[in-house]
């Protein structure tokens, strides 16, 4: 049986994000990433700063591991990375929690595709904006939604794009379009991931909250559309593994 | 055609709370409440405070003030009360919205059935808990329940409960163990509805949010929950009309 890499299992807590935002959940995070997002709030998953921290685990010492932290207090899990669609046997863990009656969400940024997305019970297509310095490849990425459209009444797939700024707003705009039929949802992106400021995170990100709010509210090609915050930054902050 | 008691229609905005958090949305807020709840944010609906602001609209006329205020920016209505389960030719407004492309949205706590709650997308029963020195009538909730079971494949209602204290919380696991397969919500109830000391109101809210998700990530019979804040109080405080 094929390894995952793994830097964090922890939880309960809530999901912070998305489409099943608030949802009880685990975490579990992967390493690895084949993006290097300029603001990314998860780089020790990719930039080598946490590589001792990285441990080869199957999908059964994941599963053994989830229900030793977080007890019967769950039935769900996240899986985040990094891109943890880079791993081919997240699919063996997937199907372990599905037998053990626990529902899976995972976010990636739609850079590639695994058989195993069409399992995944909240799955949430991320492309990265201009302001994250990476360049989206429509070609795969339409090749993704084109297959999840299809699987799209049992599985319920939505589309995420963190906004920083104009030009990442009118990339999100075109994103919709492309895609009408998906879910959409616009994300206030968290410009100081490192501050241990809370307050002054809590209120800058309320400000750019109200401003995302304004932009959706004022343009008609952005109807159908879910604007949210990050609530594990305004309860949290920057903090890792809660 | 039958009237129906409003007070306020504004939007574009966002949803602030429950299943379609964050959702673009105009408003419509009806008059008039069977309940009277110790804490409730909207009880201008119901204590005569606001009489002479209350009109009676048709469908068409409420359809022709949205369209007036909103233009093309939206095609989502949320409406909301006071409770809106008391007025029967809501159901008209629906089918005059779903005609012009439009999806609805509608929030009661459950002490009257209307058979055009088939008709709401995105349907909310939010049930009373203790605080609120309400009682709740479970037989009729039992039947609102059993109805929209039928046909929630379709229609996708959600209950969600508002927590004050640890009875509501326990109310709250009642609610959910009763009608465990309907999706859940738990919301953080807001104290005090009229301060407009907005930094205040935001760490408080911010603190019970983080108090609630405690409590939720502690209870095993507490997993399939979402735990929201209300967005709209952190972002616009206790503002009318945002
Ligand atoms: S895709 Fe995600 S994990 Fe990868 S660099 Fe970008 S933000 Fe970070
Ligand atoms: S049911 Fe809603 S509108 Fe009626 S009194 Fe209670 S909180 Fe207020």
């Amino acid at each position: 049986m094929a390894n995952i890499p793994v830097l964090e299992i922890f939880g309960p807590t809530i999901q912070g994000e998305g489409m099943v935002v608030g949802r009880k959940t685990m975490f579990v995070r992967t390493a690895g990433c084949d993006y290097s997002c300029a603001w990314c709030d998860s780089a020790f998953t990719w930039d080598g700063s946490a590589k001792d921290d990285i441990r080869q685990l199957s999908a059964h010492e994941i599963w053994s591991e989830l229900t030793q932290i977080g007890g019967k207090k769950f039935d769900h899990v996240t899986i985040s990375g990094g891109n943890p669609a880079l791993i081919r046997a997240i699919g063996e863990l997937v199907e372990l929690l599905h037998e053990n009656g626990v529902k899976v969400a995972l976010e990636t940024q739609g850079s590639r595709w695994q058989d195993w997305f069409e399992q995944i019970d909240d799955l949430t297509i991320s492309p990265k904006p201009p302001s994250s310095r990476m360049e989206t490849n429509f070609d795969v990425l339409d090749d993704i939604i084109t297959r999840l459209s299809s699987k799209a009444r049992e599985m319920a797939p939505s589309l995420k794009v963190v906004v920083f700024n104009e030009e990442d707003f009118h990339y999100a705009k075109e994103v919709h379009a492309r895609y009408p039929d998906i879910p959409f949802f616009v994300q206030v992106g968290n410009e100081d991931v490192h501050t241990s400021d809370d307050g002054e995170l809590i209120s800058t990100l309320l400000r750019k909250y109200e401003d995302l709010i304004d932009r959706v509210v004022e343009d008609e090609m952005m109807n159908d559309v879910r604007v949210l915050p990050q609530l594990h930054a305004l309860v949290w902050g920057n903090k890792r593994g809660v």
